[in-house]
């Protein structure tokens, strides 16, 4: 079933570049903050093709966006997407990919005229990157309920701006009520990000979970001074605790061993001056892992250091929860799905857990879920350039398809 | 010779909260960068008070101001004085006590009608601080020949401004050559900055010379990445080598021990955002020693350790020297001059080098030079809550009268 439908790589390769070129970073690269003006331009172009399309496009309060078909439904559908928003410095496919082949997916299963059990549909969800207001897998876990709507409309972004102002101000707040219906099941499709794929030479990942996220950030306070008259014993410097920070999650990390991962990615001082021992740093601390039960040791052992390094340098530490999410297992039955129906296109595949947070996560808390991967050149990503093969965007478009196909035309959804 | 004179501290008082309420911070604190609006206006008030004291005030071609008296004087005179500019989060006491006490102690001497052997004046000079344009002592470095005023005028701050057209804009390109005349002798009050004065409960430091200064910008290149798809290996992180650069030089700073002084006071990180590695860090590493050669092993050292990261980590890393002033030995009879004179006054004293750069250590190339330190407390400088008590500021200043009258009515000077 669906065996002979194939999705028009011309087609999904012009949207992509089209999407692509708004906010263009001039490098190949893409910066389209959540709610900016870039990410509005982002919307309406894609909710162009969803009219063009004939889908129904609903918005919800907190503008995740949603094109159905047939227009007239009102049966949960088979959804796919992603996110369109980018972080400052991000490529063309990370969340690109999965709205763009989904909205492609749809388009070639209603052109085949194929006979639908049940709707199909295809979605955006807001500010899934989390780098202008945290969380990260924003609006899609407003979608499944996990965060009051109310609460995400008052959350203030790292530039001041709050998001219920943003939404107004770019258009895109809807009627759809939050948390959302479930869908009759979720599939997205995604660029791996990483460098497992390429590196072992194989052509989808069949994605079993995602990992655990534990974003903390860290404000140390100590004592501004001048660098030249304080003796090094007098110090209570923030500057030199946040470098202490930075080398004890790496360290923690190795000694973890894989999958631990452990990132500081921001790091301020104030004033920041040469010669000026700061008064206080800001520091954010990412930890991942797929086991939950590693991840609270990890988090634990930063909670120790911390606490010995407020003791011996005479500063105070405050931490603040940006983000915390447990490990999410998918669906077996989906991912055994997606594993055979990738089998069965001739391509080499592998399970794997995913390094990164996914709207998938998210909707797998309320309806069967999976994910596929194609492979990341270099599995470079959040960077301009971030690459994946034409010839692997395609295949992995054609393994959405089918996936969507099966469970739009199956009797019955477990 | 002058043993009767004592300034008047209610005027000395009054002109510090005067010029301090300019570019107030609001918590007792002053930012008056370099060259700013609030620069001009400090400016503009100091030369208010010069000219309403009848000296004759000149400006050289980088904006330093020097009063003298008698106007008509074309020997070299008996310089005092330091800079007006602060830190962005500085106190009031910072320069500005060298300034208006060499004011308050050149109007003592001239109300009091002693009979000068040559003429006494009073300077401030450009961006001593270093906050805005490095190098820091970048006046008084002009004054004395060590930079040309053409490179000078050229120079970019780290807000994007250029000296000369900053210069131009507040009104502050004079006709004096730079180099100036050497001036006959040159005597600095500040405050300690420090807090050794304080800890020993000692009046007056009588200062032997100047810490060597090497400031070096050190920027770190690497591969910007998903924080949660890249393994650990493969990471090439600018923000792991800027933590593990800050902690290495207070390692070092601690191995080679006192004078021994290192601090890492600015990192920037790009993109700066929680979930991604980062491209590049920039970061500056201010090295202090009284010795020449443990400046220089120090920065050898640090060398070596750049040079292993960039290796370890798979990242370039360039360095670009921002300041470096090898130490500075007083002259002996000044500081002898100065020692006898504040015992003389009753006051307990304590021959220290100088941890911080001043602009004495620019004067002592060209002629006698000596400084009066007064105790700091707690040590804090470069930091709203810096204090000396009214006491200690008062004693400092009837100081730096006697040494001015002493050396403005011998017979000749050494």
């Amino acid at each position: 079933m669906g065996d002979d439908l194939r999705i028009s790589w011309a087609r999904l390769r012009g949207r992509l570049d089209a999407l692509g070129a708004i906010g263009s970073t001039g490098d190949g690269g893409c910066a389209r903050l959540a709610l900016t003006d870039a990410d509005r331009e982002g919307r309406d172009l894609v909710v162009t093709w969803m009219r063009e399309l004939g889908l129904r496009v609903d918005v919800d309060g907190v503008g995740n966006v949603t094109g159905t078909w047939p227009a007239d439904s009102t049966e949960p559908p088979v959804l796919t997407g992603s996110h369109i928003d980018t972080v400052r410095t991000g490529g063309i496919y990370d969340g690109n990919l999965g709205v763009l082949a989904g909205l492609e997916a749809v388009e070639t299963i209603i052109t085949s005229g194929v006979a639908l059990a049940r709707p199909v549909a295809v979605a955006f969800f807001t500010n899934e990157e989390g780098a202008r207001f945290a969380p990260d897998m924003f609006g899609s876990l407003v979608f499944v309920g996990g965060l009051p709507l109310e609460e995400a409309l008052d959350t203030v972004g790292v530039d001041g701006a709050v998001v219920g102002d943003e939404l107004e101000r770019i258009g895109y707040v809807g009627p759809m009520p939050c948390p959302a219906r479930p869908p009759a099941a979720f599939v997205e499709l995604h660029i791996e990000q990483g460098p497992v794929l390429e590196a072992e030479g194989v052509d989808i990942g069949v994605v079993t979970g995602v990992q655990g996220i534990s974003w903390q950030e860290v404000t140390v306070t100590g004592q501004s001074n001048h660098a030249g008259t304080t003796p090094m014993a007098h110090r209570h410097d923030p500057a030199f605790v946040a470098g202490a920070i930075a080398v004890f999650v790496r360290e923690l990390a190795e000694r973890m061993g894989p999958p631990q991962v452990a990132t500081v990615g921001r790091i301020e001082l104030h004033p920041n001056l040469v010669n000026v021992v700061p008064a206080r740093s800001t520091l954010t601390v990412d930890l991942r892992n797929t086991s939950e039960d590693a991840l609270q040791d990890a988090e634990a052992a930063l909670a120790v250091r911390l606490d010995e390094l407020a003791a011996s340098e005479g500063v105070t530490i405050e931490r603040r929860t940006l983000a915390r999410f447990e490990p999410v297992a998918f669906d077996e039955a989906m991912v055994d799905r997606v594993e055979r129906v990738a089998a069965s296109h001739g391509l080499t595949v592998r399970r794997m857990p995913s390094g990164a947070g996914h709207d998938a996560q998210m909707l797998a808390r309320v309806c069967p879920t999976a994910m596929v991967f194609t492979p990341s050149v270099g599995g470079v990503s959040h960077n301009p350039a971030e690459l994946t093969h034409d010839p692997d965007l395609e295949a992995g478009a054609n393994v959405l398809l089918d996936v969507m196909v099966e469970l739009a035309t199956a009797d019955s959804l477990p």
